[in-house]
């Protein structure tokens, strides 16, 4: 009995399409690359060199910190070459006649509500955010049924190395948020926060901790829609294509209203879905320190000002706090007064500073203008007030990923150290 | 001290947009949407209806199972309405002026070696890949530095219900493999393996076991960059617009080459990962049950393929094996011969059914007619040698995922029995 086998015909037509040869252009594939893509790449000098092959396109231009057009050839590759960009992580888009759409030659990442191109960009002498050979924990995906919202959430949790084999030891938990338009992949892919902890815990710079990833939105049954803004950063170059709805209709200098209520009513269902389902969910699962003094919460952005709403909320529950490039003064005013902010939890300073054991704000120095300055500012009156803390400015970065893996890299070791 | 603090100004960026109102447009968004976007739609008939704003575009369209020319309004919103798609998941395409590139609407996947739009088409009645009110196990994302290729890897490894509370507690192992152009996460997200292992394990359908997801991509250090190739039914109907050099030059009617060497080189050093680096960490990292009788390979498409090679190749490591839409009978020539197949392997059927506790073949029955029938060919010659096996076909499903969440669904409840 002769026949053809499958695997032949299946090598027939993965056959005969030469491997791609190595580019002979200048500079390197992107690390943010998919497999086998040439472009986008980066020159010496950081500066990034974007292509797409477009025959019938009229007009093509990529934007990353600006919107470089593109120049055709006789074949139809449309290429881009930008100014030196920042390190770090970016996103950016690929825009054909007017559409902003992703570059197929890039992963995605989930940024501004939606699949977004990116690439990252070499740091020159810094490791701490890459795979080494080092223990290696893992970051477990888990899904979860709320019984705040009625609807199935997914988390990841990062568990140290030795988690598996140290049964006798239990660990303490930061809970860790992304920011608006991102979500609970974010930390891991974009943020690298496995990379980052393994690095940090096998230099014996921070404790072995377990990581709590979960989404920043949450809605009650029956109540509308979570609203779904992109971080403020990403705000500030919006694709110019986005729908007109999904930019902010107020400038800086507008009456500052109070709280929206449906933010209201999201971050009161996320601090439900937190103290009633997911930290419980946590304590039963996982080989946890199930107390205060053993749990920490931060986060970026829109994540910073849910760690300081729902964690000062919660200091029976919570002890230490971050805000990367986001944190606040709740939404009690407009203004901050550190007797009634946080329901007046700072009221008594040398309760709190007893009380919370690390309190953190960090921002990069080339944020928005006025997102550096209030952040700086909230550190002022904190210090004014006598609110032990930490203030950390992260050199030349913007209101993007790597001053927040900056952040994590800073804000980790404080944590449960004497614990 | 009164100072603005930064929440109100991430407040003022947040707000002033209103949540979005529940669209009365017909249908329902997909699940596969990102979230808050109102397209694509699913009808009740199964037709998917597109719809992008492109006000400078010429000509938009979006291809699914065909290209579905989209029509423009005043406003530049082009919409699309396609013939009734099958149930289960779909890559697809929005083409822009002849770019083909994702839907911002949809969440991506990585299918045909790039990130694609993808959309979930529901399946009435049937809900085993869902997520239901039963213990859940996890998905592990591991980071490994492999010896074979001087290279980092990705794993992911799904651990069942009970893996962590149970400790005195071993288990067997699954490895399975993905298709050509995908990686290690499509069974993960496209495969939903997940849902489909904890449902079938709740049922006591399934015994609980470890799945290991690995890459099918390897390299030796110095070796030609690796082959990258779609997954043979996406070839079929790949993007008009892809790169020449992306399309296969053999027609089904050449001569059937020799295995291509780049194939070969990728499949030995595979070979070489999955026996000297990928087993030992598996088994010295879980609480595995090491030996042939508790390990298992499956894979799809060039997953079964691999399955087939080096599966076979070592009866000592595994006794089940899983060919899902590719099977195939070794690179040793043009035709199947039972004696010479698979290293001669089967040339004692008798000897080879003792010794194989599960041989299974399954195919979608609208899978490009050549792949079908060289499966159920393949099947045939099996049955002919007297070689036990199972064969499955999947009725109305093609070269995708569908076919692929039905066969683990029935090809993992034969696994680990009486053991």
């Amino acid at each position: 009995m002769k026949i053809i086998p499958p695997i032949l015909l299946l090598a027939t037509l993965l056959i005969a399409i030469p491997t791609r040869a190595e580019s002979d252009a200048p500079g390197v594939p992107a690390t943010s690359n998919v497999r086998g893509a040439d472009y986008p790449r980066i020159l010496p000098d950081n500066r990034v060199v974007f292509r797409i092959k477009a025959t019938e396109a009229q007009k093509v231009s990529f934007h990353v910190d600006n919107t470089y057009p593109a120049v055709r050839d006789a074949e139809g590759n449309w290429t881009a070459t930008t100014a030196p960009q920042a390190p770090g992580f970016h996103y950016y888009w690929l825009v054909v006649d007017g559409v902003w759409v992703n570059d197929p030659s890039s992963e995605t990442f989930y940024g501004v509500s939606k699949q977004c191109s990116g690439i990252e960009v070499p740091e020159v002498g810094v490791d701490y955010y890459s795979p080494k050979e080092v223990p290696h924990g893992e970051v477990r995906e888990r899904r979860y049924h709320s019984k705040t919202t009625d609807a199935w959430r997914r988390i990841f949790v990062y568990t140290p190395p030795g988690y598996d084999t140290n049964q006798a030891m239990r660990f303490p938990v930061l809970y860790l948020q992304h920011g608006g338009g991102e979500d609970e992949r974010s930390w891991v892919v974009q943020g690298r926060v496995s990379q980052i902890m393994d690095n940090l815990i096998a230099e014996g710079k921070a404790k072995p901790m377990l990581i709590v990833m979960e989404q920043g939105y949450a809605r009650r049954p029956g109540d509308p829609e979570v609203p779904l803004r992109p971080p403020v950063g990403l705000l500030d170059k919006a694709p110019a294509a986005a729908p007109a709805e999904e930019k902010s209709a107020a400038p800086a200098s507008a009456p500052r209203p109070a709280v929206p209520p449906e933010f209201s009513r999201m971050f009161n269902a996320l601090d439900e879905v937190f103290i009633k389902d997911l930290i419980p969910l946590i304590d039963s699962t996982y080989r946890t320190l199930p107390d205060r003094e053993h749990r920490a919460m931060a986060g970026l952005s829109m994540g910073g000002m849910q760690t300081f709403l729902i964690g000062l909320n919660h200091l029976d529950t919570f002890s230490a706090f971050g805000g990367f490039s986001g944190a606040g003064g709740g939404f009690g005013g407009i203004v901050f007064d550190v007797k009634t902010a946080h329901g007046g939890v700072m009221a008594d300073a040398s309760a709190f500073n007893q009380k919370v054991h690390v309190l953190w704000l960090g921002i990069g120095t080339v944020e928005p203008p006025r997102m550096y300055e209030s952040v700086k500012n909230y550190h002022n009156a904190l210090t004014t007030a006598g609110i032990k803390h930490i203030y950390y400015e992260s050199p030349g970065t913007a209101h993007e990923w790597l001053t927040w893996r900056r952040s994590l890299h800073e804000f980790a070791p404080l944590l449960f150290q004497n614990k």
